[in-house]
């Protein structure tokens, strides 16, 4: 049996690689379990404070695993309860991203398509490679990426998106970033470099203040103003009584850099 | 009595012009009338898969009709009654450019003002040649342009929108596109062959998986993120039961272009 | 006792700035006093169209008054009550510029950090002058800008606003603009004259239709399409019986500048 996910941590940050390259990482139902698995895993360790997504071999992620969604047409309703949960599976992994305590970045490279770019676009950061290519292309094959499409909207303007969607079209790295769905651009085959600083730069903050931070970022996003205002006023009061968050305010009045007690 | 749209159909692509260029294309009563009935007939249309929007004469569109709208205000009620109906009628034709089924691409040229200008932000894709200007230039006359910042700012960043709504400024193409209004440029005077092969590439695609893909867009754009998934979902599910995905997905397996059966 | 705020009205124009360069304009308890305070006689008086809001010394604002926030924690709660009521008269302060009748545009050099720049991020427009620098600083010292935040997210891109938001990295006016934080870039010290063109501009136009216009742009943004269009179908209708705003289209259709009879 593959490992389909691979875990390795140094320091506080935890990198999990998409590993089945001969199928270029493509989201099979074992590959979701297996990531899932990671990711609850991950949840409740605070000894973790930033998580790294990246994929073995040529690519990141080319998406849904085709030749065994074609299996499941077999079935007497021809595959229509296998495909509902298959895509609640998938939509649910994508909500653990998201949901995650600590940030996840995802480190892209070779080609992020369907439910790979997806995947790009459900974590909170994403450094490309300056040579990979993004794509929501299941219109190509006549199956609208219409779960995608929930991420991808909610990182980048309309009409980009409805581009992308409706013309199957793979975009480069360069104008994944100026779209917004991409942090920053590496150099070809030094994506791991230069995620690793930012992984590294986020790692070295206050581990519960970026936990605070991340839950906030997403409620107060589908709130109303006034909502939003009265809900991040609770969570930034509530950041102010931690005792490492009173050490680094001390640290600053003194002009010094905090030193924080944490795993 | 003048033909305010011509349609010409193309293969799948349905190209729909505003034809009163002695009025810079204005939505006048009559315009907007001949529009909603020409979309209301494309709706139910299976042979077009794509319609392409467009202005004869020297300007995309000019905005609402204020000759007309000035004649309205000698009714008992200054007009008030006359333009409550005129702006439900024309949010009315907005609101249909969205419902339609099929994707509508804008190809703009010369100026898009006002309710010109919105319309533009309606259409699900935007084609402007390089020396086409935009604005929602009401506050020039005093009237706030309220109607077309509905679709504005549904397109691009909040602080661009309020400086294009608040001064009146037209902007030029290049700004448009790097805003997000704006998806293709092409070079002056050749704008109907850009939008040409953007429209025949998408209408090379499925239609049935275009429609579906539309209709979801929007409507998860307004759902948080768990209903915008759960809804998703289905809607992928049920695309994956078309006969027509089925065979663009084999033939995807079989590393063969998708032969489609369709109008 | 320091004027916090200096106000300085010239034409229909008021300009608003922060006065305490000594502590870098922070918002302290007695700055967010006054600014709500000069924010509140503006709001009813309609002889103002544009609002400028800047600071004096070497930055714009460089968030909260920490030292002040620090002598708070030796309340029998820790400085939970005053903390919360804090970020309460901050999150009302914020609300106020956004509901102010008139648009308020920020000028901004040197730093706009934390709470500093959620008041760009708030402000209707902004320009900066090409050296300033922006941040959502605060987990350098492990309390995350949650209510920074609400604004920041409602201005900018998603990645990018979580980058800002976990790196605390201080990003320079350029890229703010390519953001969408900012509209206009000043040369270094020059920030006053861009502003007082854009306010100029801005002040020409009809301040009733500025009104009318600024609150109708956040109200609509939070609602849906259909119930935005019929709201804002409304709005304009209202707009259009404006005797001034009746003069502004006669003039335009008989190819004139208009001329309003305003304060």
């Amino acid at each position: 049996m593959t490992d389909y996910i691979l875990r390795e941590d140094a320091g506080a940050v935890a990198t999990l690689t998409l590993n089945h390259p001969a199928k270029l990482n493509c989201l099979s139902e074992g590959m979701m379990q297996a990531l899932q698995g990671a990711l609850d895993s991950i949840a409740g360790d605070p000894s973790v404070r930033i998580v790294v997504l990246r994929g073995a071999g040529k690519a990141f992620c080319a998406g849904h695993d085709l030749a065994e969604m074609t299996q499941a047409r077999q079935g007497a309703d021809g595959g229509l309860a296998y495909f509902k949960a298959l895509f609640v599976q998938c939509s649910g992994l994508m909500q653990s991203v998201r949901n995650l305590p600590q940030p996840v970045i995802a480190q892209v490279h070779g080609v992020a398509a369907a439910a790979g770019c997806q995947l790009v676009a459900t974590c909170d950061m994403a450094v490309a490679e300056e040579t990979c290519r993004f794509g929501v292309n299941g219109v190509n094959i006549g199956l609208f990426c219409s779960t995608p499409m929930v991420a991808l909207t909610r990182n980048i303007h309309r009409k980009a998106a409805f581009e992308m969607l409706t013309t199957g079209e793979l975009i480069p790295a360069d104008k994944a970033q100026a779209l917004g769905l991409v942090n920053r651009i590496a150099p070809a085959g030094r994506g791991g470099e230069v995620t690793a600083e930012l992984a590294a730069h986020c790692a070295g903050k206050l581990g519960e203040a970026l936990r605070i931070g991340k839950q906030a970022f997403y409620r107060q996003a589908e709130m109303g103003l006034e909502e939003a205002y009265a809900y991040a006023g609770e969570v930034m009061a509530e950041n102010m009584m931690l005792k490492q968050t009173q050490k680094g305010i001390e640290a600053f009045l003194e002009k010094r850099q905090p030193e924080w007690d944490q795993d």
